[in-house]
């Protein structure tokens, strides 16, 4: 009997956001594994503390390099690839040895998380289920009690490290947008907003539902510094003419 | 003092996936709202069976009309938005008598979702707050164990709903997908992942994370049948030409 891999969405950061099953797998799970930065207690894992049994084996996966560098490097896709390929082989000993492993993931796992890099090399060979987890953007939205789309809105998720020209067509061509991924990008974003026509209305949430979260409008916001998690949220309906949502 | 709006993400349809800020605050909820079709218990309401305290006083909402009719229609939307302006009047007497009211929302109650119109028409003037909900997608695509998005995919939500050429031309310009809004659209949205070479990939789900869930390949699917409750996702990073989750 092999073990089954788990993966766990643990939400935006405030942990009465984790789900019921989430809290229920966490509470018995024999492996848990996290992603986090050499040296750090990562996101995901202090969401959950406390809640692991204390017998519980962690089985911590630090990156070897930073995730903010050019990611087309050859020397950065070698030393990412490697790390993956060795957390799934610390991941499949306990899987074989009979091991249930629980993955944390910030967020929802399988939604720009680090979880799918080992499900993607591990799931056809063991049993594995995912749980969702609440986005950050939702996360994000909520604490803002910002509608972001309704009725036929479309809605565009793009990372801020686009190009300035590619933000600008698509920031031009939506309803409704997210721009992940601020952190370093943000001047360049608000040069796309302005130039999209899309810089007011646009929402600034820093550290979503954590502790020192912050929201402004990011016409306000004097100055482009802004934390890795941080967020620009655009809602749809307040472009559409008949307004359906008023 | 009056009352404050609470709307409650109560998620794809599995009861496990509720958050355990919903559960509480539901568990403790003098008065309970729900948007449905006349007639039907909504899924939302399913969603949280049991749950409710016996005392608690519930406010049914119910559509006048479908929601799956022509939304341009002078009929549709004058029909529609007198039920939305009476709902937040039904709910404004309650926050006015001190009393708080949690709106019951399928998935996350501002993405796509009901509550969102009387948000905008109460949270002005009363207290509120929003608990974020797990995402009917994030449900899909977690069941189906398909990876998404990551590192810089863009991901675009489009509803089902769209003329065809425009959805060819969305679909064609982006990495990951997701088509919500499938249900009677469904023919129309194949011939547009065909036009867009995405059809091989594209995964179909039905009802995600309820009993009688479905999941298969679209290209797979005999017939051009789907409920309302059902999503196609097509994931990002296989496109991509380095692989990075490979």
């Amino acid at each position: 009997m092999t073990g089954t891999l788990i993966g766990v969405g643990t939400g935006p950061g405030d942990p009465e956001l984790l789900t019921l099953k989430a809290l229920r797998v966490l509470e018995s799970a024999d492996v848990v594994a996290h992603f986090a930065k050499r040296g750090r207690k990562g996101n995901a894992r202090r969401t959950v503390e406390g809640l692991l049994k204390p017998s519980v084996v962690e089985l911590p996966l630090d990156y070897p390099v930073t995730t903010e560098i050019d990611k087309a490097h050859a020397d950065y896709i070698g030393a990412i690839q490697s790390f993956y390929a060795e957390s799934a082989a610390r991941v499949e000993d306990h899987l074989r040895a009979g091991r249930d492993v629980a993955v944390l993931s910030e967020g929802d796992p399988l939604f720009y998380g680090s979880y799918m890099h080992l499900h993607v090399r591990l799931a056809s060979r063991y049993p594995a289920r995912v749980i969702p987890g609440i986005t950050a953007m939702s996360g994000c939205w909520s604490q803002a009690g910002l509608p972001i789309v309704q009725g036929d809105d479309i809605l565009s998720i793009l990372p801020g490290t686009l190009p300035e020209a590619e933000l600008i067509r698509r920031l031009s061509d939506t309803e409704g947008f997210v721009i992940m991924k601020v952190g370093r990008n943000l001047a360049k974003i608000r040069r796309a907003l302005a130039a999209a026509g899309k810089l007011t209305g646009a929402v600034y949430v820093e550290r979503g539902t954590m502790d020192d979260t912050r929201t402004q409008d990011l016409a306000d916001k004097a100055d482009d510094e802004a934390p890795y998690f941080s967020l620009i949220l655009g809602p749809g309906w307040q472009a559409k003419p008949q307004g359906e949502a008023a």
